[in-house]
C-alpha cells in the first residue's frame, strides 16, 4: 500500500465545515500531508463548494446556525456525488444541543466514517442502546460498542485513544501508534478527521484507508515528539512530519492488529 | 504556595467565549499549563456547557450576536453556580458598541476579575468618573484608577503593562515579571485572562491567585524569550514554557510588591 | 526607499475583515512587521472602527452575513476618509456566491489594490471580458489580463505566483522573489494582502509600495525557508523573519523588472 503517495498524487480538495478553534491548524495539516483544504460556512455556497470537493468533513465543535444549515446541504450533495463524508461528533453528550445535531446529521446524511475520541464513541453507543463494559469509561474502548455504532449507522468508526480502534461493524483493526503529546495540542483529533477525508478520497478500501490514516498520523506524532520540548514545538514539528512522512516509514512502524469476528 | 501543582491536579475545565483571532492559541495555552479548554458560542448550549465548567472567561474581541447572547446566559449560570467569571474588555472605548456591551455585562454579571491592558482599565476608570493622572496615558497605570474600578465593580482588577497591577480595591500587588515579546504576539493578553480563569478555579484566595497567575505567566514569557529569534519562535516557546514551568521556578523569580492602603 | 523603516515608525493600524482560518496568523504577521492589527466583524462597529484605521483589508475567505454588511460600511467609510482599501478575492469564481460578492464590492467601494493569486486575477479578467492566453492557466500570468483588471477597476493589481505581477494598468513590475514553501502554509496570501495594507498606509507611491511589499515578503520567505524542515517550522520562521527584515536586506535581494507600455 502506497496510500500517502496516492494521496499526494491526487491532491484531493477536502471541504471542511469545522470549528473556529482549529481551522488554521487543519488547513495547514492538510496542506502538509499533500491535500488541498477549503473552508466555507455559508449555506448559500455549500452545495456548489461540495461539487468541487473530493471529501467532506463535518465537525460540530463551535457550530453556528449558518454552519448547521451548510452541513445538511453539503452532506446531501456529497451523498448525491458519492464522495466520502467524515463526521467528527465533538462533545456529543456534553450538551443536548450537540447530541441532537449529531442525531439529525446521522439521520439525514450517509456518513462514510465517524472519527471521535473513545468517550464520544461510547456516548454514541449509549444512544443506540449498547450496554458498556466498565472499562470503556477509562482508557479502553469497548470493542462491542464501536462495532454496534458502526453497524447501526452503516459506517466506519475510528475511535482514538491509547489504542485506536477502526471497525466497519464486522472487522476490527487496532492501532497502537501515536504519542501522549497528541492530545496535548488542540485540534489533533479534528485534523485527524480531515486527514481521514483526504485518504478516503483516494478511493481505496475505506477500512484499510482509515487504519492507514490513523497509523500514519500516529507515527508522525511519534517522530515529532522526539524533537519537541513541549506542546509548542510539538505542534510545529507535527506539521513538518506530516509533510516529510513517506509510505516506507509508515510500513516499517505500523503497530496494527486485525481481527474479523462475525 | 504551590498553585501550579494545584491547578494541574484539578485540571479545571475553562469555558471560553472568546474572539476568533485567539481561539487556537488560548486552547493550546490552557492545555499547556494543565487546564482543559472548551469553546462554545451558541446561546442554546451556553447554560448547559457552564454546568460542566470550573471557570468562565468572557472576551469581546470579535463578538457576534450569538456570542453576546451566550455571554449573558453563561454568566448568569456561572454566578448561580458560584464559579469564577473573568472579563476581558478587549478594545473597550475604541467603539461605543464595545463600551456598551462591557457596561451591560458589568451590570448584569458578577465578575470575579477584570483582566485588561492598562489603556482598557483606564477607559473603565474614566467611565466610572475617576480622574486620571497624566502618566497613566503612557506606560504607568494610575493605581487610584485601578482601585476605583475594582471597588466600583466589586472585583479584582488585573491591569497588564510594563508593571502589572493587581488590586481588589484595597490591597495592591504589583508584578514586574514579563517580557517585551509578550505584546508582540496576538492573544498574549487573552490567553492570560483564560489562564487566570484556570488559577481562580482552584479556589485559593483570588487576589493571591491573580498575582501568582500574572507572575507565572510573565516568568514563562521571560524564559521563552531567551530562546527566541522573533515572535514566531517566541509563541512556540511560550507554549513549551507554560507546559514546563513549575512552582519552584515561579517562587525563585517572582518580582512582586504588596501594599495595603485604605 | 526605506519603506520598512517608514512602516515601523508609523505603526499603522490595519483593520482586517478576514476569514476565520487566518485571523491569528494575519494578526501575528502584522505585529511582526511593525503594524497593529485589529479585527471586528459586527456591522454595528464597522464604521467607528474604520475611523481609527490607516488601512482596511477585505478578505472574503469564510465570509458571514455580518462580515458582508460590515465590509460595505467599512469600505465606504474608508473611501470617505481616503485610506487605502485592499481587496483579497479569495476563491472568486469557485462559487457564484463569492463571485457576486466581489462584483458588488468592486461596484460600490473604490479599491486601492486587489491582491490575489494568478487564478483569481484571471477569473476577474474573464469577468471583464478579457481573452486569456493559454499560458495563464498554468504558472504564468497573462500580463494583459492583469492590466485590463487594473484599468477596469482603476486599481493596482498584485497577482502572486511563481513570478509576481504588479500593475496599475499602464506600468508593470514583476518580482521573482519568494519561495515554494509560501503556498504550502495557509494564509500566506491573506497575510500578504494585510501587509500590503500596512505598506500602503505609509502614503508612498502605491505602485512602488506594492512592489516593495511583495519583494520584502518574498525575501522574508526565502530566508525563512533556509532554516525550515517543513511547513511547521517555515510558518514560525516566516514570522521571525518579518520581524527581523530590514530595508537593506530587501534592497540587496530584490529581483524586480519594470516596464511601462501604454
Amino acid at each position: 500500500m502506497e496510500l500517502l503517495q496516492a494521496l499526494r498524487s491526487k491532491n484531493p480538495l477536502v471541504y471542511n465545515i469545522t470549528n473556529e478553534v482549529v481551522t488554521n491548524f487543519v488547513a495547514n495539516g492538510l496542506l502538509a500531508i499533500g491535500a488541498s483544504p477549503v473552508m466555507a460556512n455559508d449555506p448559500k455556497e455549500a452545495r456548489e463548494m461540495t461539487t468541487h470537493a473530493s471529501a467532506l468533513v463535518l465537525n460540530i465543535g463551535t457550530i453556528t446556525q449558518a454552519q448547521k444549515d451548510a452541513m445538511f446541504i453539503a452532506g446531501k450533495e456529497a451523498n448525491e456525488r458519492n464522495i466520502p463524508v467524515i463526521l467528527d461528533p465533538v462533545g456529543v453528550g456534553v450538551t443536548s444541543f450537540r447530541t441532537k445535531i449529531i442525531e439529525k446529521l446521522l439521520e439525514q446524511i450517509d456518513v462514510t466514517a465517524i472519527r471521535g475520541n473513545i468517550g464520544e464513541i461510547v456516548t454514541l453507543g449509549d444512544q443506540v442502546g449498547q450496554v458498556r463494559g466498565v472499562d470503556s469509561l477509562a482508557t479502553q474502548i469497548d470493542l462491542a460498542t464501536a462495532k454496534k455504532v458502526a453497524k447501526t449507522f452503516d459506517t466506519i468508526v475510528l475511535a482514538t485513544g491509547e489504542t485506536d480502534v477502526i471497525t466497519n461493524g464486522n472487522e476490527v483493526i487496532t492501532c497502537k501508534n501515536g504519542h501522549a503529546m497528541l492530545p496535548s495540542i488542540t485540534g489533533s483529533g479534528c485534523l485527524l478527521s480531515s486527514v481521514l477525508g483526504a485518504f478516503l478520497a483516494s478511493g481505496e478500501d475505506p477500512l484499510e484507508a482509515a487504519a492507514y490514516t490513523v497509523c500514519s498520523y500516529g507515527i508522525a506524532g511519534e517522530q515529532a515528539a522526539k524533537k519537541s520540548a513541549g506542546p509548542g514545538t510539538f505542534k510545529t514539528n507535527l506539521l513538518d512530519m506530516l509533510y516529510q512522512i513517506e509510505d516506507s516509514l509508515v510500513e516499517e512502524n505500523m503497530q496494527i492488529t486485525t481481527t474479523s469476528e462475525d
